[in-house]
């Protein structure tokens, strides 16, 4: 299998897996419990969460575990219209989101909630100057992503974050995608809601965390027992969290060079791609890009076709994200940059990872060549 | 270590995490995507999911996998306030439930919902003819727990289905005690929202579900993808759900001889109890109880001192339930029973399991007497 879906889902590292077990042994015990072998779990996931604050330079009382991106994504902007209930109803994103914003979004704008979408360019990039304009009285909250999963662009994230502070509006961004995998410093950008997901950085599946300022009040997710700090009821999924935090370690020691590598073996494919099969063309911003996400628009061949022909070859790739895979609605992502529908049918998202090697990508170039150009 | 509070969490039986390994390396796969490798996995959710329905007699498209008990009681209750949006704003519920639905209740009753708490008897059993009396025009739901996380006591819930389906009420019973350890046949028992929770039953944390009768339409609780058919965004926690199914196989297995096993178990340690410690009592319904919960008040010590005690020779049992282990307030099922909080605060919970000893419950009366008795 060449497997080229990494920002669907990544396999989690066998030194994520050999954390994980003992917690789904011996060591099994409810952290909220009273004698010392569940208080030395508790301990184990206090230095967890320290040690992933630590990553990202945040509050460790900062960090709520979540039981995934989505439920963090969700969570923040239910913390963000409670927090800021009494200061209007506006809400600025952008129109590149994840289904998980998106639809959340969808849903405020039915409770009465009004959501303006910021312009982007054909890149995917959100314009900040058009957006800072957008800025009302009553916007509460800016959402945008740090980077996207279909195109990987990365957003402006530190501008967009001191518009908000400066303007006394909270901002929150899906770093889904970029946590573990490009830098994130809360010391050097203004972040009130950051949500991440543990098995898009060779984590479990099943893990998230959610960043909530210090001194930001809002709603609690789930109510019940006193976890996560009151905020977040339920037993802790302690080798969930325990695994995040070993994939967290392992990002902070591989992240450099595993970027570098990804991001050289992808222009590679990339050109390899444009040389090869005439009439290819790259989707997303070339200056500030994802390393492992090359979304290619192909000149024939409807997404479906072609993923099926290489699935067969034991090529895994994806058209979009992999929450839409089922459905057969083209991208909003590419849609927001203007890219026709007719050629948003023909892209393909191909996402590296630490696993993969020059010689699956040539082959993969290969595979479409022939499938594509017929030599 | 002699772990008597299989109440508070149990081991994940090592067919479970052998069952759940393979998810965590090769057959990592995002489910919703494309290629074969992934639809493999998506199948194996589809036979989780259908064996799990079987386990209670439901149809599998009621069974929506959520993160935990916790998030399927507050999701259960969700649903109900929003399906029966027309028709009140009355819920009947019990004073023993456990604090996922109590807070959650709560919270409820903030937003303008009318809690009624049902009478129950000293044994901690729900009055079901009082019941009756309270509901109104305006009810809409009642959820009252299938069994008690801290005396054991087992509810009427057949009899409260009944009255709740002959009055156009919607019922949802907390089943996150009794899934796995004592029978439930959804097709003699009229449930609309059910809760479990896999780490109960052998089966790892951060894995529970919803069942949700079919016609019932309720509010998401996360939205995003179109995982859990629309109602639970998120990538599935694939080796979570594969782990659950196989705790719940083992059950079906075991539950019977498990159970007899158990009580028998109970019962001579409760005897010993009762013989070598003068002053102790048993709480909880003796006609209608969990196998393996005992729930004891001591004629002298505080919880907390027996607790240190028991922990330095190295047995693990708890004060009421594992959620409000740090909280220092009494229990409030304890209250509800109309046990004074000076008796409430000598009460322990211990609760057996597969791997529970005889001896090991010998060594505990034992200990406990030296404590209490000095010899």
């Amino acid at each position: 299998m060449i497997y080229l879906d990494h920002a669907a889902t990544t396999k989690p590292d066998p030194e994520v897996t050999k954390t994980m077990l003992p917690f789904l042994g011996e060591q099994f015990l409810n952290p909220s419990a009273f004698y010392q072998p569940a208080v030395r779990v508790r301990v184990k996931i206090d230095d967890a969460r320290r040690e992933i604050a630590d990553f990202i330079h945040a509050d460790p009382r900062a960090i709520f575990f979540t039981s995934g991106g989505t439920e963090a994504d969700n969570w923040a902007l239910r913390i963000a219209v409670t927090a800021m209930a009494g200061k209007g109803r506006h809400i600025i994103s952008s129109p590149v989101e994840h289904p998980a914003v998106r639809n959340s979004l969808q849903y405020l704008r039915k409770l009465g909630f009004e959501i303006s979408l910021a312009e982007i360019n054909r890149e995917g990039l959100v314009d900040v100057d058009r957006l800072k304009d957008m800025i009302r009285e009553d916007t509460i909250l800016i959402s945008v992503m740090h980077a996207n999963n279909e195109i990987g662009t990365i957003e402006p994230i530190e501008e967009i974050g001191k518009l908000a502070a400066d303007r006394g509006i909270l901002f929150h961004t899906d770093a889904v995608q970029t946590f573990g995998h490009i830098p994130i410093d809360l010391r050097k950008c203004h972040i009130d809601l950051l949500s991440a997901s543990a098995h898009k950085l060779y984590g479990p599946k099943g893990m998230g965390l959610l960043y909530v300022r210090p001194g930001l009040d809002g709603e609690k997710l789930l109510y019940g027992g006193g976890q996560e700090r009151g905020m977040r009821a339920g037993t802790e999924n302690v080798p969930g969290i325990l695994g995040f935090a070993r994939a967290v370690r392992l990002a902070e020691e591989r992240m450099d060079q595993d970027s570098v590598r990804e991001m050289k073996l992808r222009d590679a494919f990339e050109k390899k791609l444009l040389e090869e099969i005439p009439g290819v063309r790259i989707n997303g911003c070339r200056q500030s890009r994802l390393p492992g996400i090359a979304s290619v628009t192909f000149p024939e061949f409807d997404a479906e076709t072609l993923l099926v022909l290489l699935d067969q070859k034991g090529i895994c790739a994806s058209a979009g994200s992999a929450c839409s895979a089922g459905a057969r609605t083209p991208s909003h992502v590419l849609a927001a940059c203007g890219i026709p529908t007719e050629e948003s049918r023909r892209t393909l998202r191909f996402s590296l990872g630490r696993e993969t090697k020059e010689e699956d990508l040539n082959y993969t170039v290969k595979v479409l060549r022939s499938i594509i150009v017929g030599e």
